[in-house]
C-alpha cells in the first residue's frame, strides 16, 4: 500500500514546534519579524504572500508587506532594501521575483543582508548551501523537501537520490543538501539522455522539472520514495511534475500535489525567520 | 588501444595560447600580475609556489610571492590582504592553505576581493560556480579537468559523469561545472553504498577521493574516460586515486599521475589571472 507523504501533516507538526518556540521568545519580550517585498502587482505573488503572511502570523511572527510601484527605480529600491537591512525589528526579508526589467537581480542579490536573506537570494547563502554550512539559509522549497523526508523518518544517508531539474531554487541546492546528508546524488535535466533509466535507479526521486506529469510510471522503481516539487496547471487544475494516478501504485511513498511540498514552504519560511532572529540575537 | 590524456600536452597548448594573449597585452603596455601569499614555511606550499611562479612567469605574468611569519595576527594578515586588494598591479591573489590556527579562513574568504580571487576562495565565486555564471573563478583543479576534456574534444553534453569525492576544491565545483556543460552528474563519496556499481555507469569517471589507487578495474566500464585528480604518495612514489596499471587497459582514455590533471593546474592559474586582468580592465 502506497504511503502518502502529506505536506499538510508535516507543516502542521512543524507549525506546532515553531509556535512553541515563538511563544518562548515572546515570554522574553522578543518577536521575530518578516518583511515580504513586492514590486508591482502580480497575482501569483499576491497569492503566495497571502499564504505566507497568514502562516507566519499564525506562528506568532510579525509580518509586514512592502509594496513598491512597478516603475520604481533600482536606486530607490536599493535604498528601501538598505532600510530593511538596517531595521532591527525585521529579521527576515524575502523579495518576490520576477522583478521588473529596470531592476537588476544581480545588484539586489548582493544588497540583501545575508543574515536576513531567508530564501537564499544572496550569493553568500548560495555558497553556504554548496559548502554545507548550516548557518546559512537554503531556499524554502528544498528545505521543505528535507522537512518532509525527516518528518516521515526517511533515511537519506547512503540512499541513491535522483533529481530531475537543476534550477537554482530547487534542483541544485537540493542536490547539495542531500549530499550533505550523505545521499549519493544524481542530477538529471532536459539534456539527460535516458531519463527513465536514471530515474528508475532512484531510491529517492525528486521531480523538480516544472513540466506537468512528466514523471511517468516507467520512470519509477517499485517502492521508491517520490517527492513532487512541481506546481503546474492542466485544464485549470493543479498538478505536479509526477503523473500521480499512475505512479502512486508503484511508489512506496509519494507526495501529492496539491498537499505536498508546496504546503510546507510557508512554514519553512517561518522556520528560517525564527532561525534568522536567533542568529541575529546570538541565541 | 587506450589513449593517454596527457596533461603536459594540454598545458603546453594552453601555455602557447596564453603567452600569445599576454604578448598582445604587453604591446599595449599592459601586464597581468599575480600575488601568491604564504604564511609560514610549508614544504608542499613552497613546491607548489615554485611551479606556479615558474609557469606564470614563462607566460609573461608578473609574479610576486608574499611570505608572512607563521605567527602573524589575523588583523595584520587582513591588512596585508587589503593592500593586495587595492594594488592595481595585482590582478590575481591566491592564498596558500592550510593557514595557522590564529587565522580564520572564514574571515579571509570574505576579505579577498572576488575579482582577484583566482582560485575560488571567496563565497561569491563559489556561488558563481554553482549558478553557472562564467564571470567567476572556479578553483584551478576542476578547471584543469575541463581543459583536458576540451583539449581532447571529449563531448561532455549528455554524458553520464560520475565523480568520486565531494570536496569544495574539486568534487562539488566540478559537479556544477559538468552540469553547466549538460552532463548528467552523479556525486559519490565515502557513504555511497555500492561505489563500484555507480562508478561503472560512468562514461566520464572523475576520481577525486584523495585515496591512493582506490579506483580499481572492477569499477570502470569498458571504454570509459577516466580522469584522475588524486595526488598521493605510496612508498615515496607519486600515484593517483586510480589503479592506473590495471584500469588503463579497460579505460578508453585516461589521465596518468604524474603528468595528468596536476600538470595543468598552474597553467589554468595563469589563465585565471589573465581573465581577471581583462575583467578588471574592462577588456
Amino acid at each position: 500500500m502506497t504511503k502518502i507523504l502529506s505536506g499538510k501533516e508535516v507543516a502542521a507538526a512543524l507549525k506546532d514546534k515553531l509556535t512553541a518556540e515563538v511563544d518562548e521568545l515572546k515570554k522574553q519580550g522578543k518577536v521575530p519579524g518578516l518583511c515580504i517585498v513586492m514590486v508591482g502587482d502580480r497575482p501569483d505573488s499576491a497569492s503566495y504572500i497571502k499564504g505566507a503572511v497568514k502562516r507566519c502570523t499564525s506562528i506568532g511572527i510579525d509580518c509586514q508587506v512592502e509594496t513598491f510601484p512597478e516603475d520604481i527605480s533600482q536606486e530607490k529600491f536599493l535604498e528601501a532594501l538598505d532600510r530593511l537591512n538596517q531595521d532591527s525589528k525585521i529579521n527576515g526579508v524575502i523579495i518576490m521575483r520576477p522583478l521588473p526589467d529596470q531592476i537588476s537581480e544581480d545588484a539586489l542579490k548582493y544588497a540583501i543582508a545575508p543574515e536576513k536573506d531567508v530564501d537564499c537570494f544572496n550569493p553568500i547563502n548560495v555558497s553556504k548551501v554548496m559548502s554545507g554550512d548550516e548557518d546559512g539559509f537554503p531556499p524554502c522549497t528544498p528545505s521543505a523537501v528535507i522537512e518532509i523526508l525527516d518528518h516521515y523518518g526517511i533515511e537519506i544517508k547512503g540512499k541513491r537520490a535522483v533529481l530531475i531539474g537543476r534550477s537554482m531554487v530547487v534542483g541544485r541546492p537540493l542536490a547539495m543538501m542531500l549530499l550533505k546528508r550523505n545521499a549519493t546524488v544524481t542530477i538529471c535535466h532536459t539534456r539527460t539522455k535516458d531519463l527513465a533509466q536514471e530515474a528508475k535507479r532512484a531510491e529517492i526521486l525528486i521531480a523538480a522539472a516544472g513540466k506537468a506529469k512528466m514523471v511517468t510510471k516507467d520512470m519509477v522503481n517499485e517502492g521508491a520514495i517520490v517527492i513532487d516539487v512541481g506546481i503546474n496547471f492542466e485544464n485549470g487544475k493543479m498538478c505536479g511534475d509526477v503523473d500521480f494516478d499512475n505512479v502512486s501504485p508503484i511508489a512506496g511513498q509519494i507526495t501529492p500535489v496539491p498537499g505536498g511540498v508546496g504546503s510546507v514552504t510557508s512554514t519553512v519560511l517561518a522556520k528560517h525567520v525564527i532561525k534568522a532572529f536567533k542568529l541575529q540575537q546570538g541565541l
